[in-house]
């Protein structure tokens, strides 16, 4: 069987948003009791939403952070001082619901999921589904990480974890990742389609002393050079530079399309496999909804690509996918002014009428007042 | 009775923040599961509310904005297309829980209370806390805004409107407004205090057109040079340039850090009100959450002037409050982290100890993998 045949059926299948619900959804938001425009980037959420879902309101009760977990044979060249055997411990930690997005899914009131896409460990971790391609993929610095059926099956793993999700009810999803190692193979993937030096778009980190930085940097580098990948194709991208982690997102975002359901951009892995998708079909670009602004320096040459803004400005750098949550919470709010707030005609309370109907042409301070 | 003693008397007032709550913060956090500093502005939010209310660990119930209503005698000038008359309209929506900050807080789980501070207007308004210094402004454009024993009238009612929140149980708090004119009033102070011309710093707005744009700074530079305030007194510049919105505002911020209770900024009426309440004591910046970037162009000059930062990027220019519920939101997830993602040691589990136990000393890659 062609794997890429598969794959074409869902890029090739992701249907275009509701145009009519992002115009009625407008039409309601110039009409509430404000003046137009003045919730900024909410009513851009609320506009968008209803492009997705058909619906000007929409309430999303059930939500789920998907968590890619996958590790990285470049790790052997030093780029992350952390053991590989952290990938396995987090992902038993995610279960325990002890780590970042645990705590703060749960806090926004979503669940999370957890994939081993391919963990470097023989044991099943209880809790976390098993959707291992191979254990780790290969040092990019040698040659290409993964065969392309391979990338091509943990893409469609990650369509699969959205179909999934959407059969039991999740409404509004997420994408996160862990695997040690994923910066670098994010850098090269960047670095190889964006021509820009890996010098420029590599991180530091909170402790990488000036060698090891410099010895990423090379690493990176050399792995462009090694496998130079077909630039145009996301899918040799990902087969060449990336991990199963990647794949497995960038499966989740094109997945989200192919099923019509928002998804939530976490941060620099997140995004990069969201840029991935969004090469395979810009239709995709439909359906993401950034979070939050990482820290690491490539974030916002990727959000450029994708044409995209994050509203989060909180300098996080810790991935799997725990900037999601944050951004449940700002949908939440921007639904509930799309389903909350009165029109001019429901508050209308026989003073200011004139200005109250007339506020659609004319808006004179910035501020309401 | 002289009221400025008796303002004094508050402003001298207030606590130091607790720096061993702050540290025993601090070490927590970069106990916890992740690399350090890792969630960035989560953390620092953490570490802040940790020194304001002495504990670690914190967990905010009960929650509310109070939104300050007045109005401005310079609408007189045509700076605001709409009429005055709005200001008491909106009042009433705030009550029936329409307009974009009630759904916001309802959203959030926090209630609001609204002030009349100086409403134009005669009637009562059911729901509305009465506590009018008197029916509008002066037009600052001919003279001052208000006599100075008036300023620290609107000052007091703030700090008492923390006081009442405090005893009715109130955790966490935020300070909004509604005033036809009132980013004119702040733009005048801002222009004043900083020097800035009222060209760079006065917003078009929504709708403003080019000849009312010139006329809005126009009459902020008469203001500024009619009323020529002294500049390093913020109640003389409430008194010559703000409003009783302002003066109630800059109380309530002050109010906080007396009572000790952390409180958010929304955007630039209540940034402008945070800032003159730090020219008063500057430890009240120690209380204070800004929350969002308002699109009004002066308030990235009051952040900087506070040197404190907004997370929230989404170009909102409502005022109301409407910020501060989403902030609560923000802080909510911080709170979260700190509360409950687990320690190394609790979290330990067989593999990846050595590089746990390490992670504080030496983090490579910027994400956790």
């Amino acid at each position: 069987m062609n794997m890429d045949k598969v794959l074409l059926k869902y890029i090739e299948g992701i249907p275009a948003i509701s145009s009519d619900a992002r115009d009625a959804a407008k039409a309601r938001l110039d009409n509430l009791i404000k003046p137009p425009g003045s919730l900024g980037a909410l009513e851009g959420i609320a506009i968008k939403l209803a492009g997705v879902t058909g619906s000007v309101k929409n309430d999303f009760q059930k939500k789920c952070v998907l968590v890619m977990c996958s590790d990285n044979g470049v790790v052997e060249e030093g780029v992350a001082s952390a053991p590989q055997e952290i990938t396995y411990a987090m992902a038993g930690n995610f279960i325990k619901g002890l780590t970042g997005v645990a705590v703060l899914a749960k806090n926004s009131g979503a669940d999370i999921k957890v994939y081993d896409m391919g963990i470097n460990s023989g044991e099943k971790i209880p809790g976390v589904i098993d959707r291992k391609v191979r254990k780790s993929t290969n040092n990019i610095k040698s040659g290409p990480a993964m065969e392309r059926h391979e990338a091509v099956q943990g893409i469609l793993a990650g369509i699969n974890a959205v179909c999934d999700a959407k059969d039991e009810g999740y409404e509004l999803i997420g994408a996160g990742e862990m695997g040690i190692g994923n910066t670098t193979t994010t850098t090269a993937i960047l670095s190889a389609l964006s021509g820009i030096s890996a010098e420029e778009i590599t991180g530091k980190g909170a402790g990488l002393n000036s060698q090891a930085y410099a010895d990423k940097i090379a690493v990176i580098d050399a792995a462009v050079k090694m496998n130079a990948p077909d630039v145009k194709d996301p899918v040799d991208l990902i087969a060449k530079l990336g991990g199963f982690d990647i794949a497995a997102m960038a499966g989740a975002f094109l997945g989200a399309a192919y099923y019509r359901l928002p998804i939530v951009v976490d941060g620099y892995i997140s995004i990069a496999s969201a840029y991935l998708a969004a090469m395979m079909n810009p239709k995709v670009k439909d359906y993401l909804f950034l979070s939050h602004v990482s820290e690491e320096p490539g974030y916002l040459t990727y959000a450029k690509l994708l044409e995209l803004e994050a509203p989060l400005n909180l300098n996080m750098r810790l991935g799997e996918g725990s900037g999601c949550p944050l951004m449940f919470d700002v949908i939440k709010s921007a639904c509930a002014v799309m389903n909350e707030m009165a029109t001019f005609d429901e508050a209308l309370a026989g003073s200011g009428e004139e200005y109250l109907n007339n506020a659609k042409e004319e808006v004179p301070d910035g501020n309401a007042g």
